[in-house]
């Protein structure tokens, strides 16, 4: 990392735990060079990255302040606090008719599960690609089987442990992406009929897979900024047989909410005394807006209890289907399950991405890519402000890239979806990410994309329909 | 084809049939280049080929002659004839702790599922991934999910029109090898506690998977030669209430049997009447020794009730993961549970076959290989005749590169694994082949691999611990 974006960090860790609140100069270049014993080029390269990624924004003749937030104007949505209910699953259906609508290449892409695919390094992975196949031994084509290229596994080993949580290389199993490595965790920790407790809302791909596999779902509420309602699971996991959770403790798709560290350690010592394994999925650790990245509820498991769960789909190389699982003691049945299922990843994405985390420079395009999603996350933050009603309730993650919105209660979700759909905008309905159609009223919009006029002129079109159906 | 490839496949066509006999001299070439209208050069060439697949050979002074095969020798293994039974599957631990021991690249790999790497046409396929790579949509990697790429299933659709079975591209679903199309399909149409007829003996994958997915297998007797025991099903037919048959009908693994057309037909005849669906698992197809490609079951299926699984991993891409299931009137629940498990085959692998598939020359490079294979198994075959107790009977299929052995009865193949294994050699015994541990005395050879002298070797080494067996 250049001198100039770790001080950029420095000042947006200051703005972020609000030594520097919303509003308030931020220190002049003459100032912040003489305290921070930098060149004054540092520090002006570091407030045009930091206005760059929509921490502060420059006055004329004035300087720089910190951004006011649209956070003033919008107040964040109400924790559903429910009690935790047994649900059979039957949301497929639902979620499909929506997916497919959304597929349209020429639709505006808020309803997306995916970045744009133009943030990622593909000529660079390209590179990679052909150099990794070039090179490749014929015989890794049948020797990587499951559990995966030792290679890729070394060099996903490694990032762990800088990340603080050593591995052995033989608790990581690759996988077709992080789903497949869900889905085979969950087939060896439960039967069909067994409870599963998962979030409220959840990734309704999560939904699917409790329908498919005929697991029953426990909900559990999820604060919008903290994570889950740890009092509920405790309740639950005092009352019901529960055989596995299914969470994100870091910027849970579809609220954005990463539960603290402390959090973290209550959870894993919460789950270890019921000894209930956690599959927790991590897809997004990588998009942290702070300057240090979150740590996985895995990183407290004492016992092997806990299988972490992440890919490069959605930080490196999308379409390649490269995921992982860190299996903990559960690491060879998932192994064996893979190879019974799939027998094993495809050995040149695997090549690739393993030449590409050795030589590609994944660090650079990482902190890139989360600048741009933090800027994105502003300008859709600000046009919210400016285009939907008053009383709109909408999250602000420190990470990702979704915005979870709750409306006006009269406003159904579904039927705006539809309308906006006739108009060439996707977005993805409350209802598909909860078991018992909660949500009606939510919607979580991507803001994985380059900021265009044309979302501009999308979120005006939306606040639109929205005031319509406000009537 | 050249000129001299045509006319070496029609005089292996009357070595096949029977009107050229074993020991018969071969019409001079001034005969056949008059009989035949072609040039003597011509003759010349298709007679070096023939003799380089092992069926004609050259003596001194005297001309060509058709191979006295080791057929004449040994015995081909009699049908082990038997009701079928229903029976739960536990072969899984076994089945594991064989794959496991012949993971070591040090072995000689007649273990092997595989055939060598070196026979693929790896540096041409890396030249088509990257340029595939490079000149990929960015917005591919999203777009291509379940069902797959649009250019590989157009290449793949084509494929079947040219070999007379048009299928609208809609029905093809892109999976993760074979092994998941497989997996899918049989997840479509079944539920836990439900009957499946698999073949006897049976590859081991679908042993573990019927275990797995917790379903009961009906085993149906396979002729070594002429395939599945149709009266034998039909009784099962009309007894059991058998959800679904999983078939190879092309190069049977473990036996090589392949079923006639006339018999593909009365299958197809018979499961359309019973409106029992066919998973048809036809991953051999394109490894065939005689002039014409053999048809599926699929192609006398007249209601969309038999779904056709296939892949490259044995034609073509080893490692590249990529197969594809013709689901028929189960296409869209197929790509909607692939959607669920893995969400996608990996995008750069699709994109690097559809290009080879257009541009590398898929058919020239399949015709070294089914030569290649059928001369590695005349050399096989004459090293079992050589080595192995007279007694031993052994199958000659027409395709694929695996041989079936039937051993005297006292042998015991699981020990046979151990001792080999112990002298560096790999095997598949003939229990892992069984849900209800027949095959004993059994065991399945791959020749999928150059012939060396390590390779007579080994085969020597096998028939001395084969007869100290034999006390």
């Amino acid at each position: 990392m250049k001198r100039y974006e770790k001080f950029a960090d420095e000042i947006a860790g200051l703005i972020r735990s609000g030594v520097l609140a919303p509003g308030q100069k931020v220190p002049s270049v003459r100032h912040a060079s003489r305290t921070y014993g930098v060149s004054a080029s540092t520090v002006f390269q570091a407030y045009y990255l930091l206005e760059d990624r929509g921490l502060i924004v420059a006055r004329a003749r004035s300087g720089y302040f910190v951004r006011e937030h649209v956070q003033r104007a919008l107040a964040e949505p109400e924790i559903a606090r429910h009690d935790a209910q047994t649900t059979e699953v039957d949301v497929s259906e639902l979620v499909f008719s929506v997916l497919s609508s959304i597929k349209d290449p020429d639709t505006v892409p808020f309803g997306s599960a995916f970045p744009a695919p133009e943030l990622f390094p593909l000529p660079r992975l390209a590179r990679s690609m052909a150099h990794a196949v070039r090179d490749m031994d014929p015989r890794s084509v049948v020797a990587d089987l499951a559990p995966g290229s030792h290679a890729l596994r070394r060099q996903i080993a490694l990032r762990y442990m800088v990340g603080g949580m050593p591995l052995p290389v033989e608790e990581l199993v690759v996988t077709n992406g992080a789903l497949e490595a869900l889905n085979l965790c969950l087939q060896v920790v439960t039967q069909p009929g067994d409870l599963v407790a998962i979030e409220a809302p959840a990734f309704y791909a999560s939904l699917q897979v409790l329908e498919r596999l005929k697991l029953k779902a426990v909900e559990i509420p999820v604060h919008p900024r903290e994570g889950i309602d740890l009092d509920v699971l405790a309740d639950s996991l005092a009352r019901l047989p529960i055989k596995a959770c299914w969470f994100m403790s870091n910027f849970q798709n579809p609220l954005g909410a990463s539960m603290s560290e402390e959090k973290k350690r209550a959870l894993a010592a919460l789950l270890t005394r019921h000894q209930v394994p956690l599959i927790e999925d991590d897809v997004y650790a990588e998009l942290y807006f702070a300057a240090q990245a979150p740590k996985p509820v895995k990183a407290f498991d004492t016992e092997g209890l806990f299988m972490h769960c992440s890919s490069f789909s959605k930080s490196l190389a999308p379409g390649y289907r490269v995921g992982w699982v860190a299996g903990g003691r559960y690491a060879e049945q998932i192994e064996r399950l893979k190879l019974m299922t799939s027998l094993s990843a495809s050995v040149p994405a695997q090549a690739a991405i393993a030449d590409y985390l050795q030589h590609g420079g994944y660090d650079r395009h990482l902190r890139k890519l989360r600048h741009a999603l933090e800027s994105q996350q502003h300008a859709m933050l600000a046009a919210v402000a400016r285009h939907f009603p008053a009383a709109t309730r909408v999250t602000r993650p420190s990470g990702g890239y979704f915005l979870w919105l709750e409306l006006p209660e009269q406003i159904d979700a579904l039927k705006l979806f539809q309308l906006a759909h006739a108009q060439g905008i996707s977005l993805a309905p409350g209802p598909i990410f909860s078991a018992t159609r909660r949500f009606g009223h939510c919607l979580r919009l991507n803001y994985g994309h380059p900021w265009t006029t044309a979302s501009e002129q999308a979120m005006e079109t939306l606040g639109r329909i929205i005031h319509s159906l406000q009537g």
